[in-house]
């Protein structure tokens, strides 16, 4: 029998044992054991909650309770989920968690604790929520070398960017809606601005890297400067718009990034619409290959979870490999980044446009009050330089992937 | 220090050797060892091969030679790949292998040969390719009961499809360019009636419902009969054809096909074009996931036994769970199973088809030469039985989807 801890009685941890209850048989018998939630610590009473009578509040009786050796760490954010997993990796707890902040910000070090002390640390949960997608990377993809991770890894921005281009409608009035219904929180800053996904191509670069990848020094730009008229000339080019975050070994050194790209109707993540997630992984050996489904929501995520601890289940004593090295990776300028870029700008501003980029072409979509053009590939930096110099004539300019 | 045969030195065989020496330090790494290619055999020689030194004709030599803990079997085929496993496994070696008619017919009793003599017995690459589909059902998806598989699992018939659909040509024609590109077989039996897909689908109903799916049991029907007039029809209705192979819980019970059936665009398995393939898993917690990528092709298939052979150096001494017992699946009664059918009929067959299918609608794409509909949903069974009855007037019918 696995005694589990869950920490933290909100969305995901009510989740947890949700799925631990109502998948019983199948849990169990995947795990080889019976699994049984102990504990679950929340500052909250939940009287009436079939669970009552396991909430706690002290979490010292959890990491003194020898039994315990699973713990679930739906609690999100760093402080205290960064003390509790260091008191219970030190015990020779596993821990299993959603928490991506902490994930990014603290994942190598507590692997290391983990290591140290032959139990786990195990993250499934914190990117694309109930994809599976960390364990690919860590037991399928083993025979390759990733040259490039991309993916949709925020449902509310891509929710909002798939209901403007379906719908026309401006950035504005459609997160108004997506608040409306639930799908995009009060303060939407994490999402809109891209930080959140920072937090998750943060984890997959360091996974692909094996190196540890600071988010802090990932480009992240977010999508509120995105309108309807830039959906307009995507459409006129074949092409749509997405939030990709991205990770890519290029012959100046790893980049990451998070900002709105143009992509192909080629491309298999133009297909990821509303709030689903994906990632598109490029082996050396095997390609693109992708894995897609349910980027957040309660159950998808408290899935994740649970399959971290039978995995726990299965490699007790024994700490699963994980290559996420201290060492942080070298990013490479992302100036030196060679790309094409989509520039809107105003209708009288043509001629100032096409001389600014030369060897570009104009996009025709029958408007008369912007106009949209495709430079040629250039260095980020060179555009950058450039684009300003456009001053008021420039209405906006959209990095083309591929 | 792993040592391993390969056995069977084609084209998956050969990729094998390429993959563990191109990506040396990668799996080597993940494998916390250095993989070792000891023999190749194969009843050729190689005159000229990098690798001839180690290419020898008895298999003796690799069950005989203690160092040699894991077989890659790339044979294909039942004989003798069949005699060689179970000789490899009995003798405690493991076996990786791209083998799905082998693993079709007897997974489970080269299974429990496995966990008798502590080793393993791993097929990621009979299924998908290079796709990441067997080690996601076993060790990713475990905390799901698992309702759902639907793939397209053959890569010939696909991209078949996808010309028929693009160019708007005809089977025969596809087949044949198909054919010159090396696409399809010269004889493609296996692929366009569905024979591969139906081995394929049988291996992952088996992992769904933990027991023995018989792919003798699977009703299989292939391509041949899809005309470029019903993807003239599928476009009308907003839809497209692949040919799905698919597993199910329903309320009769389990119910196994390969098919060509008609899918919304909004279905993620809709984009998956060309050579590529794609495995769709309903689960009851995460809802639906996908895992695409390259279904066939050297590099890839041999980075799936790649794969399992880094599993098989983790897990030295111990099985890896797999559930897929010896107890046969009971499946339903196809005939039971309720779904939509398209029916499309001779222009003078109208109101005999809106007779037979009473509740149905007409499906109005602006020809004349011929007619198509869209029944209710009703049983297999009875739909089968009206059909049969419009005798001459009826030209076709596709199985709907969803």
């Amino acid at each position: 029998m696995i005694q589990i801890a869950v920490m933290g009685y909100g969305t995901v941890g009510s989740g947890v044992v949700e799925v631990i209850e109502k998948n019983k048989e199948m849990v169990n018998k995947k795990s080889a054991q019976e699994l049984n939630v102990k504990y679950i610590l929340d500052l909250r009473e939940f009287p009436g909650d079939p669970y009552e009578d396991k909430v706690i509040h002290d979490v010292n009786r959890i990491m003194e309770d020898d039994e315990v050796t699973v713990v679930c760490e739906t609690m999100g954010g760093l402080k205290p989920a960064y003390e509790f997993t260091k008191m219970a990796l030190t015990r020779g707890k596993s821990v299993c968690t959603s928490n991506k902040e902490l994930v990014a910000a603290y994942g190598p070090e507590l692997l290391e604790l983990a290591r140290e002390h032959s139990c786990n640390y195990l993250f499934e949960a914190s990117v694309g929520g109930g994809i599976p997608i960390i364990r690919p990377l860590n037991y399928s993809l083993t025979a390759e070398k990733i040259e490039a991770v991309t993916g949709i890894l925020n449902g509310t921005t891509n929710y909002i960017l798939s209901k403007m281009e379906t719908e026309g409608a401006d950035f504005d009035s459609v997160l108004r809606k997506a608040q409306e219904k639930g799908y995009a929180e009060r303060n939407p800053e994490a999402d809109v601005e891209g930080y959140d996904a920072c937090r998750k191509i943060a984890i997959l670069s360091s996974l692909m890297l094996g190196k540890h990848v600071d988010y802090r020094k990932i480009y992240t730009e977010g999508i509120t400067k995105i309108t309807g008229d830039d959906f307009v000339y995507a459409k006129a080019m074949g092409k749509t718009i997405k939030l990709l975050a991205l990770s890519k070994e290029t012959p100046q050194g790893a980049i990451a990034m998070v900002s709105p790209f143009l992509i192909d109707l080629t491309n298999p993540l133009h297909m990821v619409n509303g709030v689903f997630n994906a990632v598109c992984v490029r082996g050396n050996m095997l390609g693109d290959s992708m894995y897609y489904g349910r980027g957040a929501g309660k159950l998808p995520t408290a899935s994740a979870v649970v399959s971290d601890v039978v995995d726990c289940a299965r490699h007790q004593g024994k700490t699963v490999m994980c290559f996420w090295d201290r060492e942080e990776a070298v990013l490479a300028d992302p100036g030196q980044v060679e790309r094409a870029f989509f520039v809107r700008a105003k209708a009288d501003g043509r001629e100032q446009v096409s001389r600014a980029f030369p060897g570009g072409s104009f996009v025709e979509a029958g408007r008369t009050r912007d106009c949209g053009y495709l430079t040629p590939v250039m260095k980020e930096k060179d555009f950058a330089e450039r684009y300003a110099a456009l001053g008021d004539a420039a209405l906006g300019r959209i990095r083309v992937e591929g």
